[in-house]
C-alpha cells in the first residue's frame, strides 16, 4: 500500500528559525513554503530525496493559531514529530481499504495537502499513537 | 548529507500485536526482527519501499526493561513516534560535520544499529525535540 515515507511533519515555533537550522545543519532546502488555512499551519518542505512516486521531506509545521491541532501539539509536547505521512498511489482507495479495517479516519475523503496532494488523516487512537497520514503526490508538470 | 529517510522508530508495547496490526492495516512486511541489547530493545523493521543506499522502514521498539530510553519513553508518553532515522552515505564523516555545528552527539562514534547498519543519535535537545539517528547501512551482500 505504501510506496514511500513521504514526509515527517516536525511542529515548530518559530519557521524561519527552524528552515535555517535544517539548512545549516543538515544541508536540506525548501522546496515548497505555503500557508494551509485549513489546517492552521504556515509550513516549509524541506526535500530529503527523491523517492517512488514523489519525494521524501521534512514538513516544518509553525500554528497560525493557539487552539489549531498543531498549535495544541506544541502546547503540550513542546517541539518534536506532529506526524508522519506516507506515500500511497491513490489515496481514495487507500481510505476505503484501511477504513474498512477498523481505524478510524479523520478524512473520510482526501483533502488539500502540501503542494497539490492529495491527502487524509487517521485516527492516533487507531494507529498505536502515530498521527498518520496519506499522502497522494500530485502529478509532475 | 540525506540520501532516504531510513526509518520511523515507534515505541510500542506488545510488539507481536504491533508488527500484526501494521501487516494487516497497512500491509507491511516484517524484515528483520532482532534484540538490540545496548540500546534496551527488541525491534522489528517492517519495509515501506526501497530508497537510495537502503531501505525504508518503519522500526516497531519494544523496550527491554522499564529504565531503558524506550521504556522511559513509554512511561512519559505512551505509544508513538520515538525517533526519525536519516540515511547518509558515511555516519563517521557526517558526525563529524554536524559536531562541529552546536548540535550535540549522543553517540561520538557510531555504533551498532538494526540489520548490520552503522549509527549514530543526535541530541534532542538541539534538534528542535525530534531525536535523531544518523544510518549508514550494511553494504549489500
Amino acid at each position: 500500500m505504501f510506496t514511500r515515507i513521504d514526509h515527517v511533519g516536525v511542529a515548530v515555533r518559530d519557521l524561519d528559525r527552524s528552515v535555517s537550522w535544517y539548512e545549516t545543519t543538515f544541508g536540506l532546502h525548501v522546496v515548497a513554503r505555503e500557508f494551509n488555512e485549513e489546517q492552521g499551519v504556515e509550513e516549509a518542505m524541506m526535500h530529503v530525496a527523491d523517492a517512488p512516486g514523489g519525494g521524501s521531506y521534512v514538513q516544518l509545521l509553525r500554528p497560525l493559531r493557539d487552539d489549531s491541532p498543531v498549535g495544541k501539539f506544541l502546547a503540550r509536547h513542546g517541539e518534536g514529530v506532529h506526524h508522519i505521512g506516507y506515500g500511497v498511489d491513490d489515496v481514495a482507495a487507500a481510505l476505503a481499504d484501511i477504513g474498512g479495517k477498523d481505524v478510524r479516519l479523520i478524512d473520510e475523503r482526501p483533502r488539500h495537502g502540501s503542494m497539490g496532494a492529495s491527502i487524509a488523516f487517521l485516527h492516533p487512537k487507531d494507529t498505536g499513537g502515530v498521527l498518520t497520514e496519506l499522502v497522494q503526490a500530485a502529478p509532475r508538470a
